[in-house]
């Protein structure tokens, strides 16, 4: 076995690697979150999430994770008893179906084998069907980390237009935001949820909702009991760049610069070089000779590949194997998929070399492992990478 | 008005001023927290923030702030209609109350005049009368950030226990963690509630509660609606030193350095320092001829001290100009005490420089403001220094 | 004694406190100091230098220290053999004076009694007298760091022009750059010698000299041996930004933020800061009823106050004490002044709190080391430190 | 061109990437380095430093770089006229003899090819020639940066010995400590050159000499002009912890942390990580069908590997392609080699999948630059990779 030394690789989908001014912002002397000096960071880091969700509606910042911030999209919208449509796209999707229940929503769980989004066709379906609007929220999983393959947000907004129907969509772009393309107004999302530790590439410990003029409108008659997730609560001293309570000052400097990272860079370059990574991933996998997950070319996602292990092999004797010999983290299959698969994380602040480290590491791992696979795979990924560079 | 060059000094009553072996110790890279590296960061916060708690019982560690541990300890204890008793010891006390009152809770609200702790005989007495045992909790406040007043928390459980009463007894020791004598198993405390930036020394972004076997039992019973602050979810992987979610790992990291400080000196040396620091604060006041808020010596806080203003000043006033004249944050006086106190926070890594620091802003400050005060309280100050280090 | 809690006070004469900022500057990975990112950063740092001694000659920048950078002034200058007018201002004249007999130097060493700086009208009665220009150069130390003297280099010129002296005049300003007011062009100096670890408030590890086209020509005939100080081989890379041997780049990044923090506060700004914060010193001083080491008001240093111990009392026994009580680090008398003075730096970053530490601290300690003293020094260093920022 | 996002690649042959345990050692505010804490530091890293030569004779320190620790070794033992021996094995070698001849030393230069190291017969037979004993120093370079070809020191020394000599030999290790096998004492040299960027993985900054018995007697006869990097003034102040002047602090803060990273690891394991990495490194070039530049393969180099340029192909036009596509660093060609060999580092904290990103970025580099070569380089390396984890 190696020594490690050197840098660990971190290709889980999220948390992922922090930059370097990323870290060196946050490694500064707190602040009075009620002085003076606070609000110019307050404001910032408002201001910029807006532009990171693409919306000009509010953006809430939590002290708190992801998870955090999907109960804050159900507790201030729906009340108990309330009917949501949701699609087993994948394990966060069944998890964040399992909290609604938990808060008393009634939840219309639309199976699916998680290899693919949710079709928006049978969303535009189900909703027509639904005459009596009883139906009061559609709940979507944008990027689902478990599973490598996203939904397509726009389309099923459209979708929801066609049926004509009147109910809140709240998508959680967790694993989304700032690494695959999400626009939170022109795409007409009420709710969406996210948090830090992927596409913003922090440390874990913010939860983002961004909101619509709908959900706003909502949360004035949803009655489920709230308190540290209400919105009302937040927006007032926000305005002015305060927060309620204690604001997790340090990941907020640590925001505050990763938001201009993704500035300078550009969003749209930021969404292309995801996508670039992701192609070369997958053209990895393809050389392999084995099979990414996801089904449907249109959702592969830009964020991470989850690869299917031949029958017989263990994923996670795989990645324990890669861990020890290479010093590199990949993702574990979850639920149902334990043992079965493997994600590979290529979000946030990775680059070309990054990935080739990484898929350095899957291969000569695949062969210490025994797994059956064809060489070479790292030459896709190069040939993918060249391509999407001098195109 | 001088330039703002070299440190800031901040003391107000929380967030302290963060060390810098804890600062380093956040900046690193994040880990995986579902491998196998993530356990040992795990076990050691878990097990470090009950040697802090002096407890045998599980604390639990949320992404979050001291509001959510709030929540935390209400939402996994009562239910909708359930009576509890607390105390207006100042605005926290009246902003956990507030809480409680958002989620169906009945609150018997002790009225009280911010300068001085509960009254453990009150107490007794109220319970002693309550022979339906229609109370379920006793909430207290074991530091009010708000006043620099202390409750009695031995002295309260032994009341509780002579009116031999069954309510549970809910303590927000937020700001007396890590800084005021706090023994979570010996004073029969169920549900202690704290926070990351107040003794523990981190930036804020952690909520932690402390439990008891009778709180768990309590939460098998409790009906309110709860996910997110769910202990029954944290225990199960906490065992193994990992999280239900995305745990906020670099404040993990943090605390974990934190406590490492804390045992270094040693919690009664921690508690003595406090002590120190904050007599010779009350001979600075006492010195200047001003009042301390608190009005019971007993129950002085070692973590600030609230000063109240003269008839005409006004504290804010004051604050601003010793924040732009000297580069020195002071707490203000929050809801009803604004404009009429100023706190100054002396916990965490204060130590008698620092302290001296602050003082001489705040004399100086005294001055070019125009507030009526005697001047030498520093002296008086260096002399309690001097005598408590000499004894 | 007092366990070691909270941030240490370092108020030696050098190296200074570093600022946040700058260290966190350092803290950054190391780039190829030949590839095409390190020109910035090295033209940067030599412009920005430039600035800093108020000069357009070239500045050079040697990982080294302020010692190397005094060879670097001999050996590029003189020749072996040469005789030069040196002044017993202190303890670090007399090292250079050293230094340069080792280097075969004839040096003429005019007596002092370490309690004032260089007298211009001595200057000019010696220069007068050697009518043969046998004197190669005038070297004379700016801020003797050592004693707390500073010498009157703009009038020194003046007295070498009116001897109408050909000298060469080399300066150390180690300790004054950055803090104590410093024109090289205006004042004619030929080579100024200084570091990082002082009024630049970066750790130790650089040595810098600034140039005169005098002290240009002076090099191509000098004929000491030379390699590693020649400016010759420094000059021709510096123009592109580059340096001939690897450089201290991660001090360098350092150097970049420090100078950006000097401008933005000003030098005319940071220069009135130190007179203040010295002022407020010697007024402590005085207060104590003790006496400053330094005997001329128009040399008092802006950068430290050394303080004469009342006989039968050992500085260093005080500062041991100091250090062991209230982690307060103040500097040494060195060599003749061992045990009979402490000095107190007030340089860098230094504010007005963190001045009022160290004197707390100073004041805590006299009276617990049993030195006879005045109670109260730190009222007037308060006194006039207000009266400098109101007026 | 791709945007530059996420970590840089540095593999030069040094500075070589700091370790982040490394960076945040150094990002700790400064001491007083004459005061009681200083000892332990210095003493930490003197002794450490022994450790990393393998000597038991005193190691000195310099604020400076290599270039510096060159000086140090001529000025302190030889005498102007001495004459001394030296090989042309490289840019390195050649720079050393011009700094030497600055110094007045008559250098006898060995050409040579730059593609091998010292001939250890042909030492043997000059000296054996020199029958006067007037050739006082031996002076090789361990492992020659410029070309990555190493001398064989261990054989050279049995050379001298053969040859009954009495020369001095003082070796360059610049590159080579802390990353390939020097064992100063068991080799029997007398000064060994070092500095803090390659396998000592600190930033610049730093100089080192390790000593001998025979070298610090030449000290006391030597009459080169010294100051600065004068042995005696450093070894007094250095048996107590402290240096005669200021130290670079911080960077000691780094290399104390450093040096406890080689032990931890184990130098042997070092060693051999350095060996299985320029392995790898030499199969990806053999795979690309290109040339190693040394030819001698008991002197391939662990550190760093050179690679000859197919004709009408410009090393330095490939080196900037890959660093704008790639964000990788590439060593240049020095002197004569320049725009024929780019050279490889693989020192330091250098593992595996760091190897390997550099390593697809040069075969990417190759194809986007129409450089001639077989594809797959990248994946004989992960054979010879994966075979020496295995074996």
């Amino acid at each position: 076995m190696t020594t490690r030394t050197g840098r660990h690789f971190l290709h889980i989908p999220g948390p992922s690697p922090v930059p370097e001014r990323v870290l060196r912002a946050m490694d500064m002397p707190v602040i009075d979150h009620r002085g003076p000096d606070f609000a110019g960071l307050g404001k910032a880091v408002l201001e910029g999430a807006q532009a990171i969700f693409q919306t000009r509606s509010p953006v809430i910042i939590y002290p708190g994770s992801g998870t955090g911030a999907w109960e804050s999209a159900i507790v201030n919208t729906l009340s108990a008893g309330d009917r949501v449509l949701m699609f087993e796209t994948g394990h966060f999707a069944t998890l964040w179906r399992q909290m609604a229940a938990r808060w008393g929503i009634e939840v219309e769980f639309v199976p699916g084998d998680w290899r693919r989004g949710v079709d928006p066709a049978q969303v535009e379906a189900i909703l027509a069907e639904d005459r009596a609007k009883s139906i009061k929220a559609v709940m979507v999983v944008h990027n689902e980390t478990s599973t490598g393959a996203t939904s397509r947000i726009a389309e099923i907004r459209k979708a929801i237009d066609r049926a004509n129907h009147t109910a809140l969509f709240l998508v959680d772009t967790i694993s989304g935001l700032g690494s695959a393309e999400y626009a939170h107004d022109e795409w007409g999302v009420d709710v969406a949820v996210s948090c830090s530790q992927k596409g913003l590439m922090l440390p874990p410990g913010l939860g983002l909702v961004a909101l619509s003029d709908k959900a706003l409108a909502a949360a004035k008659t949803a009655t489920l009991p709230r308190s540290y997730w209400d919105w009302e609560d937040m927006l007032k001293p926000n305005t002015g760049g305060y927060f309620p309570y204690t604001p997790a000052t340090n990941l907020l400097y640590g925001l505050r610069e990763a938001i201009a990272m993704l500035r300078e860079e550009g969003l749209a370059e930021v969404f292309a070089r995801h996508q670039r990574l992701a192609a070369a991933t997958r053209a990895a996998v393809e050389g392999w000779g084995l099979e990414v997950l996801c089904r449907e070319p249109s959702e592969y996602s830009p964020v991470l590949t989850a690869v299917v292990m031949p029958e017989g092999h263990d994923a996670d004797a795989l990645r324990t194997l890669i861990l020890e010999k290479y010093d590199l983290s990949l993702g574990t299959g979850l639920a149902k998929m334990a043992g079965k698969i493997f994600r590979i994380g290529h979000l946030g602040e990775c680059n070309d070399l990054m990935l080739m480290a990484a898929l350095s590491g899957v291969e000569m791992g695949l062969k210490a492992g025994g797994v059956p696979h064809a060489r070479g795979g790292v030459l896709a990924a190069m040939d993918a990478l060249r391509s999407g560079i001098d195109d």
